[in-house]
């Protein structure tokens, strides 16, 4: 930690700060500048308390962390890239590119049954389908619960296709562990630690969507609590976040797929859909962060958007989302990577 | 819910918008502008499903909602203000204004009563104090847990003050109501829709922090979940939204005052802790606070913040907090209430 | 500047880090940590060549400033606060607390001395009014130009009210400050520093508003381009910052006050009518800068706010603006100022 | 427009905001539905003035425009695309891809010959470098001014590469104009309207740089401006906008290329550099906008980013700029464009 000091303080109120450095177990170094004075308090940052509490002291200017605070997520220590192994014939992560596509929600077998065997006819070889949907109001349709989930298992068994859908509440995880082959942590939950704990703890993949409103690190820290309870198999997924803007949902942060690269070993996922709201940028969108690396796409798909019971806005029609494929493939191939 | 639709589309395409809108159960009415042709959809927007998929179609340009879609805590149907029991001596959101008081996270006995008996000297009535804390890092300290409530509740009978804290998981709702007066719903989980619904189970009064990204319809919407749940004791608290700014760790959006007001009859509390993130500018932001008439202030204090376990840059020393109450009270005689 | 290097580099690495640093200028301090080595470069960062560009270098992780970018704003070098001279009656950033209130444009004469003379009767001692107005639409009202200005001077003449008006274009400042007692520098404008110094050469005290995605240090620095061109009569204006929210035009950000008073020795004015868009906000954010410190209001007011030719929805009528400045003035009282 | 009552008013209450719609040009057309009355005001509003000023009336809940308010720029009046003619060799938004690159700063003859040597032979066509400087500091260094512009005239002598240089002040557009290809408006100025005006004028292509905070609506209005100036060259360019994250410096929203594409028949061109502020995300960066349709980019390239006198952290070597070229070559192709 670099902690530095108010112009024109005393040698007496310097010598309050390094005192409390040293208290909380770190060795003081002082360095005298032009204009201020800079205290390097040398420790480990990750097993010491933090001393950003100095900040209280009248005396201190700032407080600056120089360690990066994530450790198991990070590539700093784990150099090769970590491939998920979803199932025996799925990997994410290694050269073949994955893409999960499926309803926002499942609504009934007929829906979600179509769906999955075009979508699987299209190139995809993930369903996804939400059965507990978080919604902003009460009054919205909540999903349909554990019926939702035996659909999931029972379009997974029709064509083969592995499952991927959301964990919404501790009480659930084993049940919906039971059902599918990955576990979603959707955007609003994205700090909701306990969860992703519970979670963790099922052993299954993890996909972790980046928080509406998380910095890069806080998705990294967060992603950390899978890791640290000794599950491996995670996956980061960028989303869109919130931003002023409002001709989209959310700003899709392709950034994400280079600074995940460079700072973590795990792979990351993009979700065009949710990230923009309009399934009229999807396309465009999916070509982008195939070229720039992303290791899966998470494209939601309905047979009938205008009718879907949960943003349909979002939603490709069964064509479109065979038309995405086609015309991705030259991107994909491009980035070196095969479907 | 008006449907614009694009310009220059056929009489054909036309037909095929104004069926969906009857299939979905509204009765659509065709208003032909200078520019574009306008569909009003009359129906209840609050009991019939979206039309906002209605976006997918090619010649739909705009969809826009016209009802508000939280109805409970509204004002609307609700136009007195609501005035919560805290406990028979203590009621938020009438003439007397309340200040809850106390350290961000519960360390130890002697840190928790000392700092209860001196803010309930300098004018708090409620004590606040993490028991369970959500940390962005997994290797930060997690709050004392069980032992952590045993010491709020030894200090509310050492006191006499209510008590406050934070409700981190569901498993945890009965434990938290037994120790506690109300339960505090944190910012990380103000879309936890699961945890927000076990809260109200409980029956206490619950304060639903605002979600850091959260736009005022969503808060309400989230408070919906409350009220929806039959447990009519919510307030909501301002804690700071997220933006581009860095000299505040967030940045305390105080307009809420007025248009929680406006809005709903639900009692508004803040925040400025939290808010800021520096202790520093703790008094002024509660002297704003107070005089746009805000019916609680929530304020961290702690015996030696630079020592403090979590969040110490944020924490008044209890002198500050004794100083802050006396400073505060001419404005809140000119708002009207009484301490 | 502090220079973090990445773990487990070379020592030639770091040499070629520490060459560069002495080559532009400053001392290096190496500092070996437990998990990352950190150089400290001592030198005057205001004089000297910014070290950022050091981030290029493969083996560097991050550097950090440690000193502020401003100097003749800050508070450091000068720590009275300043005090404005308007007119020899009007000082700003005294004991004495200012209204600046009129309409957003200048319409035609009768609009502007009606408005003139009731809210001089109510309390203003300034009066605003747009001449040339900068609009997001090419097709919206621009403004009357030179004729608006001559308006204000004879609303001045008849008042004895001091004027404000802004300024859009640097072939204007002769001619604006010829009819002006204050120069306002708009929002979108407060980056254009071509603007700004000719704003300064005037020699007029100016009225920098903040930009809506300005961060404190930069609004500060702009602020630094008028001081810097030998104008010292300089006032920040907080208007509103962009965030997601969409209840309100813009989140106003009343944190300012307190830190500008830290930071700086320039007086700050509020300005709730831009900072929220919606007039029903007003009085409430206005009792909240009150109370804070707020050294001047910037109010809209308008006889007849839906017929107004700009901005009708976030201007008082001249009944509000009356009974606006009758409800602040007992927080003007304990904020220890007068009217 | 659309105009959203709100509940329970009186006939009397709905009869005055009749009366204002009629008085400012528009027809009424009442629609009353379950919980509110919505009236639509049929008129050009493109034409007619705003009716968001009803706003202000207590009977009026929301006022929501219908049409879009850009003509000039719009795809709907102009459905195919437009190319801009930078001279007779170089036309942007054709088959024909191009990559504008060059230092940020224009430093000496030395640093701008051989950056363009070297770019020329990489694969640009056109030489971007700063002569006028804007500087969140006065401190900084402010750009050679007119020299600067003579020594991109040189580079172009000899190169036979175009050149595209910033215009800071209304003031210097003719001189500007004499020495540039192309006159880039930046992201500060991007709501200086008199800026953007008088460089329209000149006739020059202009692109207009995304500001910082501006929805795609207000930027696709600033567009209008130049095409109502009766300057057709108009090219938009996205580098980032302003957002909570801090691990780059602003979040490049790439999902503006379908977006401009969808809306406006002008090319978009895509600053990765500014756009993320660290050179080790920029070829990434790049392949996603090439993928996704860009019409060209801007890459800011120095012999030595080490030592670069602005901006180092985001600047490419040489030899990593003919990497880039190199790499993005195969996206190109797939998005079937020649370079």
């Amino acid at each position: 930690m670099i902690i530095v000091l108010k112009p024109n303080i005393t040698k007496k109120e310097e010598q309050v700060v390094i005192k409390e450095i040293e208290k909380l177990g770190y060795k003081p170094c002082v360095m005298r500048g032009v204009a201020r004075t800079v205290i390097g308090a040398i420790g480990d940052e990750t097993t010491h308390r933090s001393l950003e509490t100095l900040m209280i002291l009248p005396q201190v200017e700032n407080v600056m962390p120089v360690q990066k605070r994530y450790k198991l997520v990070s590539r700093e220590g784990h150099p090769e890239d970590s491939v998920i192994n979803v199932r025996e014939d799925i990997q994410i992560g290694g050269k073949k590119f994955h893409i999960m596509a499926g309803p926002c929600s499942v609504e009934n077998e007929k829906q979600l049954i179509t769906t999955a065997i075009s979508v699987k006819k299209a190139g995809a070889t993930i369903l996804r389908g939400g059965a507990f949907k978080p919604r902003t109001s009460p009054y919205e349709f909540q999903g349909l619960g554990e019926k939702g989930l035996k659909l999931l298992y029972k379009a997974k068994q029709e064509t083969g296709l592995a499952v991927i859908t959301e964990l919404l509440s501790e009480n659930h995880s084993d049940l919906v562990a039971e059902y599918t082959d990955i576990i979603q942590i959707g955007t609003r939950n994205a700090q909701n630690f306990q969860l992703i704990i519970a979670a963790a703890k099922t052993g299954k993949p993890i996909l972790l969507k980046r928080g509406m409103t998380m910095r890069i690190e806080e998705w990294l820290l967060a992603g950390e609590y899978v890791l640290a309870n000794e599950n491996p198999n995670l996956m980061f997924c960028e989303r869109g976040i919130r931003t002023f803007e409002t001709y989209t949902r959310n700003t899709l942060d392709l950034s994400t797929i280079p600074i995940i690269k460079n700072e973590s070993h795990c792979p990351i996922v993009i979700d065009p859909s949710q990230g923009t709201g309009r399934s009229d940028l999807v396309v465009s969108l999916c070509k982008g962060a195939v070229a720039m690396g992303a290791d899966a796409l998470l494209v939601e798909v309905h047979p009938n958007p205008a009718g879907a019971w949960s943003d349909g806005a979002q939603q490709l029609d069964l064509k479109r989302f065979e038309t995405l494929v086609k015309e991705i493939k030259p991107f994909i191939q491009s980035a070196g990577r095969e479907i």
